[in-house]
C-alpha cells in the first residue's frame, strides 16, 4: 500500500493511494502515527478497506504532506553510509579519505520536516553552502530493544524518500551535524510511505537526485556500507526505537559538497528525488 | 516555583512543592507539557493555587519523575561549552586543544529521559566507559524562532538539572555523538523544574558533580564559552524551538574521561548532581 497524510480544505487525514484516488483511512486511525501503532491487524483492516472502498478522492484534489508530519522524536540518519559519498565528503573537507568502521547516527529535528512539493528555504543570510541528498527512509513499525539483524526488517513498517537538505557550512562551523541538518524545512519527506511487504529488498533500489532536470545522484541501495539490519541491530543495541520512528539510511555520492567546483542550491531550483518502488518526491527552493 | 511530575500509585500528575509537601496540579494542567504549553497565563494560575492550596501530599508518599518524562523531540545538548572540559576531552582523545569558534549541539533520544532516584542501566556488555556530565538543562516556554540574544531569557520556562551520562567507546566509534548518548536511561533529569523567575541569572551557579561522595565535577555556570543567550539566538536563526523544548547547556571539566587514570562507571556507583537553586539529582548505577 502507497499511505499518504493528506489535506483536503481543513481536514487532515491518512489515506491510501488506489490507481483511482484516495481511500479515506481517518474513519480507522486518526493519523498515520495511529495507523503504524495500530500494528499488523490495523494495517491488514486498512488493507480490506482500501480494496473494497467504493469512493476515493482523486489526488488532484487533495494536498500530500509529510507522511508523518510531526514526528514523536528526532528523525534518526546514518552519515557516510555510501562509500563514494563518504570519499567526496572527506576529500571536499579535506580530511583523511577512510571509509567509518561503525555506523554514523546523526539527527534531524522534527520541526524540520516539510512536505512533497512545499518550498524549501533557502536562508541565504544563514548559510551560503545549502545542499541535497536524497535518501532511503525507513519506519519503525513494531518496538524494537535488541533487535537481532535476520528479524530487524520485520520491524519495519514501510518506506519513503527523504533529502536531507544540509548547510555545509554550519556542518563544518559547529562540528556535530545536528544544527546544519536540522533548518526549518531541511526535511522533506514522502509522498507516501510504501509498506514494507511490496519492498521485498530494501538493498535493491535504484535511487536518484535530479536537479533541475539534471541528475546528480544515481546509485543503487546496495551501496550501503551498513545495511539495514545491521544499523537497526546496532542502534537497539542499548536504545529502544518505538513505532514511528524515521531512520533515513544515508546518501550516494554526487552532492553539491563533492562536485569541482562546488555547487550549491540557488532560489528556484527543483529537486526531484526518486527511489524505484516509491515514487519521485520534488521539492523546489525558495527564494 | 519547583515544579514536579510525580506518581503516587497509579496516577501519574504535575505538581508544585512547598516546604510542607506536593500541591496536585492535575485540575489546571494534565501534564507538565500542558503547563508549559499554557503560557503566562496558566504559569500565573498555578503559582494562586499553590499559595492557596489547603492540602498536600508529603514528598515521602510520591515517585518524582523526570519533570518531562517524555519530550516531544530529542533533548538538545552542548559539547564542549566549558573550556577545561572542552581541553580534557580533545587532550584524552589526542585531539588538538582548540576551543569551539561555534556552538557544538548535538541529541540525545527521548527514550534516554530518566528519573530522579532511578537506576541507570550499566550496559557493560556494550560499553566500558560509561561517564557522567553533570549540566544546567534549560526548558523552552514559548516558541522562539529568530530570537535576539537581550530577549533570549525570556523564552525560558525553568532550570533543571540533567546527568548527560555517556558511552565514551561508542562516541569515539561511531563519530557523531548521538548514539553514544542515547543508551535507555542516560538522562536522568529533575527532580523539578525551577521556574526562571526564581533563577534570575542563570549563569551565576555552581554546579558539581559528587561520585560515591567524591567531587568530581566543581564549577560555575558563568564558565560557559557559549552563554544560554548566544545559544538560543544561535539555534533559533533557522530552527525554531518548541515549548517544552529541553536543552542541556554543556559539562565542565572533571569527568572520568579526563583522569589519570580515566575513571569509569561501575555497577553500585552513586552519582550526585547538584546546582545552586536547583537541588540535588542522585542516580545509582545498576549492575
Amino acid at each position: 500500500m502507497k499511505l499518504v497524510t493528506y489535506r483536503k480544505g481543513a481536514v487532515e487525514a491518512v489515506g491510501a493511494v488506489r490507481d483511482d484516488g484516495v481511500v479515506d483511512l481517518s474513519g480507522l486511525a486518526a493519523s498515520m502515527l495511529a495507523l503504524i501503532e495500530g500494528g499488523p491487524a490495523l494495517l491488514a483492516q486498512a488493507r480490506d478497506y482500501m480494496a473494497t472502498a467504493t469512493t476515493t478522492i482523486p489526488l488532484s484534489e487533495v494536498t500530500l504532506l509529510a507522511p508523518i508530519p510531526r514526528p514523536r522524536k528526532n528523525i534518526m540518519c546514518l552519515g557516510m553510509n555510501y562509500a563514494a559519498h563518504a570519499i567526496e565528503s572527506l576529500r571536499a573537507k579535506g580530511l583523511p579519505e577512510k571509509l567509518p568502521a561503525y555506523p554514523v547516527f546523526f539527527t534531524k529535528a522534527p520541526t524540520a520536516i516539510n512536505h512533497p512539493g512545499a518550498p524549501i528555504p533557502l536562508m541565504p543570510e544563514l548559510s551560503s553552502q545549502r545542499d541535497w541528498e536524497v535518501e532511503l527512509a525507513l519506519i519503525i513499525w513494531l518496538p524494537a530493544r535488541n533487535v537481532a539483524p535476520e528479524e530487524a526488517l520485520c520491524h519495519v513498517f514501510g518506506y519513503t524518500i527523504l533529502n536531507d537538505v544540509s548547510a555545509r557550512d554550519l556542518q563544518t562551523n559547529h562540528q556535530q551535524f545536528f544544527f546544519s541538518k536540522s533548518l526549518d524545512g531541511s526535511a522533506p519527506m514522502g509522498p507516501w510511505i510504501v509498506t514494507a511487504d511490496e519492498i521485498p529488498d530494501p538493498h535493491a533500489l535504484r535511487l536518484q537526485l535530479r536537479l533541475n532536470g539534471a541528475t546528480m545522484q544515481d546509485s543503487v541501495t546496495s551501496d550501503m556500507i551498513f545495511d539495514i539490519p545491521t544499523c537497526l541491530a546496532t542502534l537497539t543495541r542499548g536504545m529502544t526505537l518505538d513505532p514511528g520512528d524515521i531512520i533515513a539510511t544515508g546518501t550516494p555520492s554526487g552532492v553539491g559538497m563533492g562536485m569541482t567546483p562546488q555547487v550549491w542550491l540557488k532560489a528556484g531550483d527543483v529537486m526531484e528525488c526518486e527511489i524505484e518502488g516509491i515514487g519521485v518526491l520534488t521539492n523546489q527552493v525558495e527564494g
